[in-house]
């Protein structure tokens, strides 16, 4: 396919915008990973924008039974993400991650819990107990989600969609976002990293819904003010921050929960380069995971060996998760296209103003 | 109703089972703090035990719009308990509590979306965010979890048949639970506390399903090794403990959430004393809430007045927390009765043997 | 005395640089807020570039019979920042707090026990336990920072010189630090927030040793990589960030401490803004007290009033927050000359770019 | 040498008082586990009982070069214990960890400061920075802490002294501390884990100085009701809790920083079992390390390899820890013997009840 155009085919005086210095991978999105698979159900209808992003860490393999090191981190708790407390006290991911609607998220879980006893049930495995890992962003402003559009069904066909290809912007989890009041959505970039005699690679997707137009910086330039003075003209500015970001981080590096956690911190920096300032209302929250080191659900060695990545060489590591992250927010801008909410404003996008 | 009984009923060497130094509230629940209302739905079938309880913090009073001061903490995190993140962030509860099955807890997350959407919507609010809190123990044990029996309409009818007056026992989210494996369930206790001219309630309700045999503890007697010899004739002992314990910590005490995680956090000593380790398995997690202070959705208010406790008074609350909870686990063994398995074994109940 | 230039007193193309949108308080610095004192005791010499700074947080008054509601925020814990267990717990505060280097802490930290010794004697006051709050980042890159020259005469030295009027630059704790590869040291700011009819005061005061060079970026202009063509011809780059920075947060806004540890956060975004991406060995650390609601250590009410401000008017402190920890690190600077190491290497000043 | 009794020594009703069914390492201290090393340096004068304790990690090895996996866990923050940001962040441990009187803190900090420069230097390294751990109990009840005695000469000579056998009771740290308003001050236990084909030992040596004496429950019996009869007659009760409780944990087993995190909290258990409720003023803090998977301060490989045990063999190791800590609390009560207190008030020992 003809792949829509990112933020790096943008520029200011003849510069295209680039962010940071370390080289992004072949698709420059979260599926550098190797294994790593993404997938979309998305809704646009008259009274809804909705759906649901699903992020498969394993690919085709079951990751309940091959676990997956992981680690959070809450950046600002207005949020309603699911599955971190076990995420937190176990390190590890269990399910794929879902991304949807602030009021989808409990059916959403109930759709991981389905899907978990299913495709263990193929492998003769019997589920008694899982952890859904399922992410939030409001999407209430430009449709009415009191609706709840997605169900199990819907869940599933965004798993079945997923692959190493996936679309950015108004689709899935983030059909009906709002980013720096300009339609917002998902969003993905990767990194390289090359340790040793071999290259890793650390991929960021944001779910992008937060955000305030006046801040909004594209690698370092203050396009926010300049767009709201073109916009006063034309509408009223929304109200204020309200939104939410989640922030997923994945790697092939082997590194352990711990670790996890400190990198995806770092997601935190990409976001705040962009302009938020973690409002009140915004709930944003980073998710890592690993695919080195699995986890193994029947394992039955006492003493697991593991491998871990020497702690003085973690910086290269948050270079890359801020600097993924900070691209993830502004692919996620520059490739949603403008949208009429429900209630008949039209919510505009970045690319008009680049 | 003639009430069943409860631990203080039974005793040793002519002396009865007394939990702690504080005198009990009128009913020794947690309802005993004014306006808390407890409800459940139970289903007790052929092939599954399984249930949702409820905690309504405010009766009839909607705590969408006057949340209630609240924290979590997280004593041992292999569990899905939903909505800590956003409780630890803003301190408050803006839902009822339910207490259900593990892998029921998206499909509970839902129904508590619902009712907020509809008795705000009856208020005239619209919801557009809600962040519902849900814990959960694993009720896979005597019965198929997987097939998830606790969708709305049944969390509304726990709602609906909440009051003070409430079951305890293998009732609601307690049905099919198993506690030091004996029958488990839901139990309470509370404790009185004078402090000036007024007298103040510290409840606690708890969801019990953790603990080995050979640890339980009954007011500093050791039971379980006895119970275990006499069971060990009969069938073998159950696998190493699995389950989880949900605490809920309801008081009329004036405390801000940083208060209210301290005294929640002092519920886990009494689960020790009754035997258990926090075991790896066991998502063991405290819920805590205070009806003063209500936070208005409304809140027009720059600077709102609040009352807190004088901090080295706390002392007082962390004991009446500890006893609550104490007592509360042992309320839920001796009022659960015995009940046969799905798979034929039966669970004992801890009453036999007193 | 005559003002030494600070960063808006620079600027490019013929625009002053100006950190963010809210107004400066009078000195745009910390002490703006009322009540609060800075004060230094520095020490260059021949082999050692050392010292400490002290914040009272209530100026003359006896912060250990008034404390402080308090909170803190680890952002990256590779740190020796002592205090924070209790601050945690209480949130509060009870000395004043001391920022020096990383060897000096023990040695501060007995001189804060013997400074609240005496101050409360004077009052008649025996005390028997004290928490101080002492903050610190590495200063043994310009100097040898095993003699750890900061004894109690020091610290006492630097409380009797504090004032509402303070040195910026390579002065105090901030006397042998280096920032983004430039000489670093102490900065600070402020910013006014009208709020109903009142117009309040978030401070921030920085203790800054961190960042590479590289990544320095002055009010979105990516100053750091001319700077280190320019130096590159000069000497070799210095080995990457290995610094910290501790980031105080003061106010007047009735903030209880949760609310305070929200706000301190925001300071990351600040030191973000700037260029750090918060670097593995960077112990980034943000405290926050307000001088609101005093915490009295005579107490004698059981139920204490207190204010605070409205959950989601928030927002705009986070925002002055963030403006005035990147502006701080700025003005830390930018007030820091070149100095000589005991090495013989030059570490030059941001000043000498602008 | 000939060693006192210890809690086993004693009994009811003909049976000796036995914590828990894990067996005990050979000397049932902490010290079981190899190359662990513990030493005290005591002072009992008219005017103060005070002290401080040493933990060597490695023995004879220079733990900053040869750095422990690590963590902590606060159970109740109202302590001073230093060094914990730096343990959380990083999971490990790097210097000896010295237990002292509260305001001691400071000075034996700075003391483990010369201590790792000067070990180091004789090794040929040079120490830019390090994390020294310092717990403490408040030793101001039975003396006047504010005198300060522990100075660098005083911890090296704990330092000098450490051995495989080591006094409990009222010496080095524990010197001055009162538990369960009896004489407090050091104990320990151990518990050995057979895993495979290997035993491992869990240690635990604990610096008691908590709790009320109504609450004392020793193995089940609640023998604090009893003694505090008897003692009523004599004198006025002391005023309640306020000391506290540091728990030190060591092990063998290769846990990582997040699994020793997990079973230091179950320390808290012990605590508890014997009628600890964590009270406010109770600093309640629990240290752990591991001995295995050594984390080099020049490590040159990029990847690291480790091993760990399987998470859910981790029961084992909680109730190991959940035992030696009881056990712990209890040695450190049997094995301090009464002391005259500088206000000539007398402190009992346990050991005159039993």
């Amino acid at each position: 396919m003809s792949r829509p155009p990112r933020i790096g085919d943008f520029g200011r005086a003849g510069r295209p915008f680039r962010v940071g210095s370390l080289p992004p991978g072949a698709r420059d999105q979260l599926t550098d990973v190797p294994g790593v698979r993404v997938g979309h159900w998305t809704l646009h209808s008259e009274t809804q924008h909705t759906g649901v992003t699903v992020i498969l860490p394993r690919g085709e393999e079951n990751v309940f039974l091959h676990k997956c090191p992981a680690a959070a981190d809450v950046f600002n708790g207005y949020g309603k993400t699911l599955g971190l407390v076990q995420v937190e006290e176990l390190g590890m991911l269990e399910t794929p991650i879902a991304l949807t609607g602030t009021l989808n998220v409990g059916l959403v879980h109930d759709a991981l819990v389905q899907y978990a006893i299913d495709t263990c049930a193929a492998g003769g495995v019997r589920v008694r107990s899982v952890n859904p890992v399922v992410g939030e962003c409001n999407d209430g402003t430009l449709g009415d989600n009191r609706v709840r559009a997605v169900h199990t069904p819907q869940v599933l066909a965004a798993i079945e969609s997923a692959g190493a290809d996936f679309a950015e912007g108004a689709v899935g989890g983030g059909a009906g976002l709002v980013c720096h009041e300009l339609k917002g959505g998902i969003g993905s970039a990767s990194r390289l990293l090359t340790l040793g005699n071999e290259t890793y690679t650390v991929g960021v997707l944001v779910q992008a819904n937060h955000g305030q137009l006046a801040d909004l910086s594209v690698c370092g330039q203050a396009l926010g003010p300049e767009i709201a003075a073109r916009l006063a003209a034309q509408q009223p500015p929304r109200p204020e921050e309200k939104g939410s970001c989640i922030l997923v981080l994945a790697t092939d590096l082997p590194l352990s929960p711990r670790q996890l956690r400190r990198a995806v911190r770092r997601c935190a920096v990409g976001l705040c380069r962009c302009g938020s300032y973690l409002g009140h209302g915004s709930g944003d929250i980073g998710i890592a995971f690993s695919t080195a080191n699995p986890v193994e659900e029947n394992e039955t060695r006492l003493f697991v060996p593991r491998t871990e990545l020497r702690e003085n060489a973690l910086n290269a590591v948050f270079r890359a998760a801020a600097e993924a992250a900070e691209e993830a927010v502004l692919n996620a801008l520059v490739c949603a296209e403008a949208l009429r909410a429900a209630d008949g404003t039209v919510c505009h996008a970045l690319r008009e103003f680049l």
